[in-house]
């Protein structure tokens, strides 16, 4: 085994860990932190130093009991989530002491790791963070999801929510790649003007002081093609009322709806589906794990050639600060992809 | 022009108008009867006189106001509904006098037509009534909603409501042609033994007195890969939350919904699309009218094979009976394509 000296006080591995299923917006008492000696890897894994975590709307719903596209985490256990950082010491063949990696490596400040679903990455080409979010998942998830189920087609109007989030501003940029009118919807001017005047969004609406459906039907005079939904609720109802025929919905995500504690609210205006002879598609990114290098492939061109701007809201809170930066997601305070520094 | 005498009394045409949009159900102050001469053709048009009148739960739809896949039937105007019956007399080079034929003719006793929209048909081949059900629009519907939209594969579990209607009688036994495991839900227990024992469905919920969430968790205990829906409402609720992985849910109508005098209750679960990976498309017929020929062809087949048994519900009432056989419809009432006899 081959190791790098752990930094100073590094002795000790601080976790979040999942204490009670969260009512609504998660609480201080639904969290425990622990710590434990730094482990050693055994067999055939290494050991990562996770200098980056990644916070993502779905770990909401990995919170929750019960069946959904992948297994709940348990009471007691490291919260799951994304991160990225540098391996320190390994016993594995294809990691070596010193390789930049991501890969689902939990709330905590090291993790072992045999090697599934952990990639190297290379930081001369993009830092350590943009490989959480438009290298990431959530790039991926703004790739498959537009082009595989979106299908959009140069000129057709594709209208994405959470429009300054790390899928939306991804989502919006690859429509803009591929010939479309793009309006975002995010929330707060300062989100819109970026949108507008950094992504080269064709419009933007600001969810918090405008009318959405009044306002799409300025942006969208002629329907919508692409509707690319991570947020659910009235924003989708008001998006279903302006579908063009054959519309596509992607259903990617329902931020507004994750934290409820009432029934969540289902598009009253789902007939429209009929009358328009659209579809709405849900999807998750692990199907498409095969293809996720040519994507990444792809998108790292796009970002080298200036076409696709990957921006991060980096929290440098530590470890400490995990509770209430997972709350900005829900807030809408990210801007861009939400990543807490350790 | 050739002709054949009308029959005895038929120098006056009976017609049902829209006197006003409904509040809910259609209630008698809704229609105004008008009576007018029997038309005489002029230029390339022939006259129908009407044998049978189609009863589709579309018609309610067509009676409200606002932008919809077609434009509402106007105020004053005699009220739209498919119908068969004999050409009596024509102009038109493509129809002549003693001809079968099926089209729009209104609900009304003679109509006058250019042709557009109305075809021939061979009462040798199968009864007027046929054409208005299984050979029909609702029998395309369900010939391409299932196999178009649905794209059910051999094995797959295909679960449809309504289905001891129009529509679902024919989805389901078509999803049985092509080796599925078919499953129905109607109301009743009539219309459920109809369901398995005649038309050799593999299972038949009755919503009336079952608990359709928990019956489909035994009828389909992997999961539906095939959802055709009629109705809409707690029974599309119920489906979601039992699809399969990449299931297809076809969105045909939502018969529970279309007297609604309150808002649509949109699917609360429609986020098992996401956690399935799983689709939801709205479908029209008439984007299909360039094969209707062929699907009428390949069913046809089917009837005279035995393999496809087309029921209707014929109510011998006359026009007068209109607007109460409408009805029946909307209480599920009907068994098979309901259709008035004049």
């Amino acid at each position: 085994m081959t190791s790098i000296p752990a930094p100073t006080g590094a002795s000790v591995n601080r976790q979040w860990r999942l204490a009670a299923r969260p009512q609504g917006l998660p609480v201080a008492t639904d969290w425990s932190f622990s710590s434990e000696p730094v482990p050693e890897p055994t067999g055939d894994e290494c050991l990562v130093r996770v200098l980056h975590i990644s916070l993502d709307p779905a770990m909401r719903g990995w919170m929750n009991e019960g069946k959904s596209y992948i297994r709940p985490v348990a009471i007691g256990e490291v919260m799951r989530a994304g991160g990225a950082g540098k391996v320190i010491a390994s016993k594995h063949p294809g990691f070596g002491v010193g390789d930049d990696v991501a890969g689902n490596f939990g709330v905590q400040q090291y993790a072992i790791s045999d090697g599934k679903g952990v990639r190297k990455v290379d930081t001369r080409f993009a830092p350590l963070t943009t490989y959480l979010g438009a290298l990431g998942m959530p790039g991926m998830t703004a790739y498959f999801g537009l082009l595989d189920i979106g299908k959009p087609k140069a000129g057709e109007t594709v209208v994405v929510s959470g429009a300054a989030g790390a899928v939306g501003s991804v989502v919006g940029q690859i429509a803009k790649i591929k010939g479309c009118r793009v309006i975002g919807i995010a929330g707060g001017a300062d989100k819109c003007r970026y949108l507008t005047e950094k992504l080269h969004f064709d419009g933007a609406i600001d969810y918090k002081s405008e009318d959405v459906k009044a306002a799409l039907k300025i942006h969208a005079p002629d329907g919508i093609h692409v509707y690319f939904d991570n947020v659910g609720g009235e924003i989708l109802e008001a998006a279903l009322g302006r579908i063009a025929l054959h519309a596509r919905i992607v259903i990617c995500g329902a931020i507004s709806q994750y934290n409820n504690t009432v029934p969540v609210k289902g598009p009253a205006n789902y007939l429209s589906l009929l009358v328009n002879r659209a579809s709405m598609t849900g999807m998750v990114v692990f199907d498409f794990a095969d293809r996720y290098e040519d994507a990444a492939r792809e998108m790292g061109r796009w970002i080298s050639e200036g076409k696709l701007i990957a921006k991060e809201d980096v929290v440098a809170g530590g470890i400490d600060a995990f509770p209430e930066t997972l709350l900005k997601l829900f807030k809408g305070e990210n801007f861009g992809k939400l990543v807490l520094a350790l």
